[in-house]
C-alpha cells in the first residue's frame, strides 16, 4: 500500500525542537507534572493543533485533544495518545515523541485533504511521571472520571503543595475531578494507540528501529519492606546470638534470585529488582551487626499468576528467613498495578503495514507500564509501537534516532488511515 | 588469701555517676575522641588522681597516668589501663570501667597505706574508638611513639576537622606524636591488665560474673567496599542486559556467609559481619536497577592464617560475581589489626585468685578489639578481665551489674598486690 497521507515530520522536527527549548534545564528535561514544564508542553501542543485547523479541546483535568473530525463525527473515534510530562531531568522523547507523532499524522491527513470516516484524535496526557505525586496515569484515569479522588491530595515531592494546589495555579478547578466528571466513555473510543521510546534494550540489542507491544506488565512491588533485627558488635558477638539484618535481607534476596532464574526456565515472564536496599546511616557502623534494613522488591510480568506467586513466595520466605535469622520481616502491603494485553488483531495490522513499508520491526512486552494499559484495561482496542531508544529513559541521555521515530509514525499514519478509510 | 586492701567502690560508683552526668547526650553516651566527651572524662581522672595524693602525668597524646609510687620507682611497673572514649551514643562502662578499676584499686592501696615494690599505674587512654576517625588504639600506639603520622590529618567523621586540629583545641601540640616521641618502653613495663565489659553475651549466656581472656580475635576490614554496575529501568531491562549492583553484591555476601558456616564447621575461630550496605539515596529507586552499593565485609579471627584466607577468598569472590553480574567490585584496601595471644601465667593468677574469692569465672576470646592487644602485640605480658554485661556495647543500653564489676575489681586489687608485693 503506498495510498496513504505522510506524517508531517518536518512538523514533527519542529515541535520536539520547540520542546527542548522550552522545558531543558541544565543538562535535562523537566515537564513536571501539573508544573510549568508540563504545561509549557500542553500550549504547545494546543497552539499547534490551532494552526493546523484542527479542533482542540481540553477535559476537566487539563489533558489536551486534538481532533480532525471525520465525517461521522457520531461515530466511535479512533485516538492517538501519549504523556507530555517527564520525570526530573529526564530527555525529550519519554512520553512526548507519542503526542508529536499523532499531531504529525494528522497534519499529513489534513494537508493531504484526507477526510477519515470517524473523528481521529490525539490526546496529550497529564500527569504519567509517578516521580512527582507517587502516582501514574493520573491524567488517563480522570479523562474517564475514575481518579480515586484522595490522589488530588497528595503533595508533590519537591513543592509539597497538592495536585489540587498545582492544578489551581494553572487555572483547572480539581472539583469536576473530584466528582468523577468524565470526559471519555469506552465505547466511544474504537481503537487507542500508543507511540513510546522502547525504555529497555532489546530494540537496539536486536538492530531493529521499531517494537510492536505484546502488552505491558503489570508490576507487585513491597516499596516498604523492612527487616528488624538487633544491633551488636560485630567481633563478640557469636553467630547464634545474632540478630543480623543484613545477613537475613540478603538471604531473603538471593533465594528470591533463585526463584528468578527457576521461574524463567519455566518459560515465564518475570523481572525481579531491589532498587533500593539500605541499613540506617545514623545507627550502623563498621564494627556493628546490623540491626534494621530497608529495601524494595518488585516483581514485574504479564502475567498476573507469575506476579502472585512470587507475592506469596515473599511473604513465605519472610517468614522461614526470619526465623532463620532471628530477626522480623515487615513487608508492608505490596502496590499492585495490573497487566495489560494489548490487541493482537491490531498488533497484526501494524505488522503487516510495517512489512509492507519494508521496516523491520519485531514483537515484544513492555517492561514499563503505559497510559495505554489503562485504555486496555478498559477494554478498548490497544496497540502500542515501541521505537528503539539508546541509553534508556528516564535520563538525559535517552537517544532515539529520527529516522527510527519517522518509520514507526508512518506505520502509525498507515494504520489510521487503513481504518478510517 | 585475705591480706589485700579492697578497692574503693565506693569511690568507683561515685566515678560512673560523675561520668554519666558529664557526658551522657540524650539516651547515650558521648564521649567523643579528642572532643568535648573524652576531654571531661579525663579531666576527672585527673582530678580524682591528684585528690588522692596520686601523682597525674600525661604524654604528648593527651593519654593521662595516675600512679601510685613504688618503693623502686626505678623498676618495670605494673599498669592497668582502658579508654575513656565511646561511641557515638554508646553506654557508660564500655571503657570507662577498666579506668576506674584502676583508680578504685590505687585508691583502696593508697588508703590502707600500702607501698608497692614498683610503680603502679593507671592509664586513661585516648582515641580508642575507631567510629570517630576511621583508626583504633590512636592512644597507645601514639603512647609508644608508634602512631602512623598520617592518622593526625584524618578527619573525624561529624566535624570534618582533622585529628591535630581537635588536638590543638584541647591544647595539645601534635608535633610530638607526628615526630614519634614515646612516652612509654615495652621493657619498662612488667605487666598491663586491661578490665572490660564483655561486649558478646557469652558470660550472660554462662551466668558468670568475669571472664579470663584467652586471646583477642583480630580484624580484617574492607572498610569502603564499593561495587559499581549501571541504573537502569526495573521494568524495561531485562536479566541478562543489566548490572544491578545490589543483586551482585547480595550474591557476594551470600557466598561469604557460605563460606562462614564452612570454616565454623571445620572448627576455626571467626565471625563475619556486614554492619552497613546502602544504595545511593541520591541516585537509587523503587523502579530503578541499582548502579551503586557501599558496604562493609569485616572478618575476625584469633588466626592470622582464617583472615587471610578469607581475604583472597573476599578478592576472588569479587572477581568472579562480578563478571557473572557484569559489574566490578572495589573492595579497596582492607584494614587489619593483629589477633593478640594473652599471658597464661597472669591469666592463672587471676584465676587462683578468683577460686579463692570464691567469684565464679570462665575462659573466653574476646571478640571485639582492646588497647590489650597493642601491649601484648609488644611482648609486655598482658591479661584481660570481662566483666559480665548485658545487651552488648556500643549502644545505650549495655548493663553491667555494680556487683559484677566489684568482683572482678577485687581480683585486679588482688592481684596487682601480689606482683607487687
Amino acid at each position: 500500500m503506498r495510498d496513504f497521507a505522510a506524517p508531517d515530520m518536518m512538523l514533527a522536527e519542529r515541535l520536539f525542537g520547540a520542546l527542548d527549548t522550552q522545558t531543558r534545564q541544565g543538562r535535562g528535561i523537566v515537564r513536571d507534572t501539573y508544573g510549568r514544564g508540563e504545561e509549557a508542553a500542553h500550549t504547545l501542543i494546543r497552539e499547534t493543533g490551532r494552526s493546523l485547523g484542527l479542533d482542540v479541546d481540553a477535559d476537566a483535568a487539563g489533558n489536551t485533544y486534538v481532533t480532525l473530525p471525520g465525517a461521522d463525527s457520531a461515530a466511535p473515534c479512533v485516538m492517538i495518545g501519549s504523556h507530555l510530562d517527564s520525570v526530573l531531568q529526564g530527555g525529550n522523547y519519554d512520553g512526548a515523541a507519542g503526542v508529536v507523532a499523532g499531531i504529525a499524522v494528522l497534519a499529513g491527513m489534513r494537508q493531504a485533504g484526507v477526510v477519515p470516516s470517524t473523528d481521529v484524535k490525539v490526546m496529550g496526557i497529564r500527569a504519567e511521571e509517578g516521580q512527582w505525586f507517587d502516582t501514574s496515569y493520573v491524567g488517563t484515569f480522570a479523562a474517564f472520571g475514575q481518579l480515586e479522588p484522595a490522589v488530588l491530595d497528595v503533595r508533590r515531592i519537591d513543592t509539597k503543595r497538592t495536585m489540587a494546589e498545582h492544578m489551581i495555579e494553572l487555572g483547572i478547578d480539581p472539583g469536576p475531578v473530584r466528582r468523577g466528571a468524565a470526559y471519555l466513555q469506552p465505547d466511544r473510543i474504537r481503537q487507542f494507540l500508543e507511540l513510546h521510546i522502547e525504555q529497555g534494550p532489546v530494540l537496539i540489542g536486536a538492530g531493529i528501529p521499531v517494537g510492536l507491544v505484546t502488552g505491558i506488565r503489570g508490576c507487585m512491588r513491597f516499596r516498604n519492606a523492612q527487616c528488624v533485627g538487633e544491633y551488636g558488635h560485630s567481633g563478640a558477638l557469636p553467630r547464634l546470638h545474632r540478630h543480623d539484618a543484613v545477613a537475613a535481607t540478603v538471604d531473603l534476596i538471593h533465594a528470591l534470585q533463585q526463584d528468578w532464574l527457576r521461574v524463567e526456565k519455566e518459560g515465564q515472564d518475570l523481572v525481579f529488582t531491589t532498587g533500593e536496599f539500605y541499613t540506617d546511616a545514623a545507627m550502623h557502623g563498621p564494627s556493628k551487626v546490623s540491626g534494621e534494613t530497608r529495601f524494595v522488591l518488585d516483581f514485574r510480568s504479564i502475567a498476573d499468576s507469575t506476579m502472585e506467586a512470587m507475592r506469596l513466595r515473599a511473604l513465605e520466605l519472610a517468614e522461614r528467613v526470619g526465623r532463620k535469622f532471628a530477626v522480623r520481616f515487615d513487608l508492608h502491603e505490596p502496590l499492585y498495578s495490573a497487566p495489560a494485553l494489548l490487541d493482537p488483531t491490531m498488533r497484526a495490522s501494524l505488522g503487516d503495514i510495517a512489512s509492507e513499508e519494508g521496516i523491520a520491526a519485531m514483537e515484544l512486552a513492555s517492561g514499563a507500564g503505559h497510559d495505554a494499559s489503562v485504555f486496555a484495561n478498559l477494554g478498548i482496542p490497544t496497540a502500542m509501537l515501541f521505537v528503539r531508544n539508546a541509553n534508556g529513559s528516564h535520563n538525559p541521555d535517552e537517544a532515539m534516532d529520527m529516522a527510527d521515530f519517522a518509520a514507526a509514525t508512518r506505520i502509525l499514519a498507515a494504520h489510521v488511515q487503513r481504518v478510517t478509510a
